[in-house]
């Protein structure tokens, strides 16, 4: 059953193209659709456009689907486009006009736009959880290691002192940026465009308010032509945050696949959470960190491929929204499961403490005496000379203490202040 | 003179290769370099490190540069590679010791960090307050032409009616999306960098937090790899917020040229602000919009120019993120200019009152006829088939009238709340 | 059974994460991977790492595999990670050792390169013969509709006299300058990669000419380590050539949604091509070319996430290669089905021979007035200030012949040569 | 003097946000804009619009502007738009009546299409020639250093032995692929698109033909709608061939700065040809090789931004697309000084015969161990696990010898093959 039946038969090749995988998708939102579907029919009974036995009928049916939903039971046949025909279809069937009558005052973009609405917050929300989850065990790896040296690099090349402290507490801290991108794109989801139809309104008397506070949305998309608006906005919006966090994310696993190239040799996981080669049997590969670069990689091409859908499209819903879906619900679920196995493998990653043990690293360390040179009196360009001049003629033997204390230092990772800024940030 | 100069005479194709045009690019941070060097050397001073004579003949001298930048007469010349070395070598040139001492416990890259993020916090609430300039234009004509019809479009085909109130409104609620994006790329440029040298802190007895306050950063960025990883960062995080409202400003841009062509002839301006044709005398082209249309989809290309730039990259500097600069600035003062010319043709935009006039639109009242049966007793579904069959059979005559009283429609446009939205969301 | 397999249990997680939907993508390759494995143990035999006997069984237990995969059988249980371990798994159980050794000189990586070349050799040719097909189609309009004018615009603004001919013509001629790109990419497919090993070549004194002309490739991809760095390299090329033409076939599809509204109403398509509204039951939407448009513009994105995927890495394999496949598979698959769509909808266009007589196209006319002024005598940009002003003070009217003669006019399509031009670049 | 000039006086700010740095960006296209107005006036003059006086002006004059532009004396002045107001300025001024003739039966778009086929063209050429040039260089270094053993990473995991005559090589044959690109974009640009006029040609009886010869253009791009739909098209086909060769090269830049960490230590360049550090004495950086990963990553986004700008853009001229001319010319010039700065550093490099002796490399070899098992009678799988347990067991001591025969292999680089590869697809 299609909606916008009129009797003719469409062709099943148009069918099968314009259909796609919708079917599949739209099972993600099956409970965002039927929590709408009936905050609209509650609604529409308080208005007086469904009467008491309407409502206790759509009541009652709506929340059997949902218990379907959350068992796992709930299917979209092929004899049905898309989810929101699905829910009217059953409506309909056991409640007869009652289950039509739900449909007064609202169109499928409509209802699209609250499902994808309301699943977005969800989604983000979830998003963040999970963020806070690999926060907080970056923070404890950074405070559990604070005191193991490794290289710090600039160029690739051998630069100054750094320490596995610094390393695990600095892509804590970048988190906390990421949060602020998740933070905007929930507001953006929470905002309720029910009741803006195909995108202009409608002629009933409808309390958009009213459905507001039933699906716990902060506010409402006021206008109903940015309402419609927000499709296209609303994804490419999540899209910003989810290559924000996936940003962070495949830099710090470039960090790992390369830290664990025997040339850095700095940190390894257990045998059993690699993978080896089928041509060379000493090797260890980081395939789950080379796959969280890959798909994280592959997730900051999520705004582009959203920008490009929807870019120039004149304002009113146009049928490549559809297309819309596909690509970000692919985005967040890699982005979520890469998430979490980041945050697994964490648990079992082991360090090196002696990498920084390699002569080669002597270098490190002369930043330290250009210092001690001016703290001893000498300008910072007098002292940067004489160590050059050392450095060349072989004469270069550097003391490997370090005493870093200023804020964000070393010495002074100040965890407990990025701590609090995280929860700030979060709430 | 260069920062690294050791003796050797490098070559000039590397020298023009490496350097590029970062002089040119360099005078937009002066100004904010200025500002770093004097809350780095008066922290120094506080710590120890400067002398009360040095801090007086370095604060003289760099409010004097400032003074110079101020009134546009700071230049970096030929023998300078960029600002840090130009404002260095005059403080050097004037205090001798003192000038070199201000170098103490910082680096370049820290200098372009902080450069950077005081940088765009500045270009970030200029956006947000040219957004805002844009938003009360677009309220305004949305009050004004409130009661003006025009059709409303789904998959480009005549819908249902909508309005000029309707359409300016969309665009004004739309751009509040965007100052969630704007704020996000502020408060992640609202964090100190300054203290964290080359990317691994220092042994300086250093005190971040005081040149925290001297900046009026809201807090630090703690962790000194975390400060050297917000290069990049911060640049993507700001395109993000500018791809967000250029998107905005793109969409409305089309909507102006397609609703100027005489397909739909909704709108027009003055002859003065279009412009003609070499070939044909009656063109009048909406040149501006094609242009801010153009403009915006190109900023919309951003976040991809920067995530390709810095992508997998490991942590540390590399000096590919001197390529950053370019792409960003030009991002962020095409979008201010995008944004002012925009508001400024607005203030002579013209609107055809009687386009809805036109015998075509007949039909947009379709749903409203399908409504009035419903709100008359018939489901829906029925009351569709119905109108249907008549526009089939030619037997559909609608009346005009246009009662739309839901939050949101046409005669409840709601832009008092949208403004108290736009307040909450600025502040 | 994993290739790698040395005796540890892998974390379920873990493995779920890494495999991903392997499986699935590689029953593509399956075809590819049959074939190569028949040309790499043909070789084998040849030069004497495989007997006679070795051979025989090989070659009867791949023909079966490939009947298999023919007749749509052929399956990757969850026990097998990918395709490879599939099919050498029911060789070495049919075959025992000699089922092994097949894996002699090669290793999954060599086989993964030498699949893809093959799959998108064959892939690319189907598109190139889809691209051809649509061409042909567009020819053919054009020739049909050679006389039907339409208005033509430049800025959307009503400027000058085009015709069907005209318009079918263009893109027919576009689709040439996609032949080049995917002749390009054809080429890079062209070359044998099979016998890199894991991208360092191996001490085996294979034969990589021998396979190569088994397999029917121009030349060999000769250099290891460059038949290694083609993956990637190969995918982003096909990309590209996937991008220009649906860069072509988008800006169609958008021409037809506009000329379908009814501010245009040059064309439409019978009603069971099109499909309906929930609520406005007038309408006649272009979904088929909405979603070509919207599907050819993600197809646009995918050079961006392939580039994003594989940017920054280090010479040799990477397991974040792996996600190339599902990105372009995709795009391969959506491309060939909106050539198919396209060419199956223009099979029932209908095109409006009436439109051009509205009379706000008399404008059009002017440029041809300015023309026949120049013909008579006047400079250009007298004529053009004489007729513009004419059109001002409202004494503008206009004769509406059409004479256009030159190559590549109204009057003169040349269709012939671009005919022409197509079967040069085709072959 | 704007050729669109009907007497108002067109806001400054719109001139100035309209204009843009066209001045500055046309002064690249001015040579062909000279040559493209002598043809078609010789054209014009063949078809008898001109007058044989007419052409003698026209000619003489418009070699003194070659001879100008050649000597770089030409200008674009505040007082003109672009390129074609200022030559059509000069002729006026110089020929009267004659000059204005010019502009008979073409348009601006027409001399922005002609000009920027004519400047691709050669841009295109010029890049083969220097793709071709490093190629050279790849090759020579690849001979020159063919037995210099270097480590084969796979996943950044020490794998196979490799060599540098492999490593140069490969680069050198992975050229010959973006060759393939940059002949596909240099046939989409041998198009002649002039006489289409404002892209839908014109009721002069003008000779294309003759112009097309004239300008040496292989063939014409015939249908006027298309040729103006070449606008765009043409700059993204010609970003692709830059994008495929910029990501080539970028790859390269990558390898050479990690092989330049102190953690790699396989190559370096003189002292003079890389930068130091300003805090850091002991650092030698490879900003040359960072600066060309950064350009051409930045190039690779090119794609994106010419899509964005003109995707979903109906046909017909729209002015966004002055737009490209800044993005395209940047990458090509950006692209041309890579290309020229990296074959310059190469003449430079200065590799490490020694790397490969450090004792980390020994498991390098374990697959040549295992090839030996399996060519003295065991199966792959059986000479794998016992190599395995050699390495668990500690009881792994390889042979360091390397006998690698096949073609692409260490021992058979086949370079001459590569370079009769290139010869071809130059051609």
């Amino acid at each position: 059953m299609k909606l916008w039946d009129k009797g003719y038969k469409i062709e099943s090749a148009v069918e099968e193209f314009t259909v796609g995988n919708d079917r599949q998708l739209d099972l993600h939102l099956a409970k965002y659709d039927a929590l709408g579907s009936l905050a609209h029919a509650q609604m529409l009974h308080e208005v007086g456009i469904l009467t008491d036995e309407d409502i206790k009928g759509i009541d009652k049916e709506i929340r059997a689907i949902l218990t379907n939903i959350e068992s796992g039971d709930f299917t979209i046949e092929e004899s049905f486009e898309d989810v929101h025909s699905k829910i009217e279809h059953q409506l309909t069937e056991k409640l007869g006009e009652a289950g039509k009558k739900i449909h007064t005052a609202r169109s499928r973009n409509d209802q699209v736009l609250v499902d994808m609405h309301l699943f977005c917050k969800e989604e983000v929300f979830t998003i963040k959880s999970l963020v806070k989850n690999l926060f907080d065990r970056l923070i404890s790896l950074s405070n559990e290691h604070k005191d193991v040296l490794i290289p710090g690099y600039t160029h690739l090349q051998i630069a100054m002192p750094s320490s596995f402290g610094m390393w695990f507490g600095a892509y804590a801290e970048a988190l906390i940026d990421d949060i602020h991108f998740l933070n905007a794109a929930f507001k953006i989801s929470d905002q309720n465009p029910l009741g803006s139809a195909a995108g202009y309104g409608s002629s009933f008397p409808i309390n958009r308010t009213s459905t507001t506070q039933k699906l716990e949305f902060a506010t409402l998309k006021y206008n109903s032509v940015a309402a419609q608006m927000s499709r296209g906005k609303l994804e490419k919006s999540v899209s910003f945050a989810l290559a924000s966090t996936a940003g962070t994310l495949a830099k710090f696993a470039m960090d790992v696949c390369l830290y664990m190239s025997q040339n850095f040799g700095f940190l390894t996981f257990p045998a059993h959470l690699t993978t080896g080669s089928s041509i060379m049997p000493h090797k260890k590969n980081p395939d789950v960190f080379e796959l969280i670069r890959g798909k994280c990689n592959k997730i900051q091409a999520l705004p582009t491929e959203l920008t490009l859908i929807t870019n120039n499209l004149p304002s009113g819903y146009h049928r490549d929204f559809q297309l819309l879906k596909e690509s970000l619900f692919a985005g967040l679920f890699e982005l979520k499961s890469c998430l979490q196995i980041c945050e697994f493998m964490l648990q079992h990653i082991i360090i090196n403490k002696e990498a920084i043990n390699d002569p080669k690293y002597d270098y490190l360390y002369s930043v330290e005496v250009v210092n001690k040179e001016v703290q001893n009196g000498l300008s910072f360009r007098e002292a940067y000379q004489k160590v050059g001049k050392e450095i060349e003629e072989g004469n270069y033997s550097p003391s490997k203490e370090v005493h870093h204390t200023h804020e964000g230092s070393i010495g002074n990772l100040c965890n407990d202040k990025i701590v609090e800024k995280m929860e700030k940030a979060f709430n």
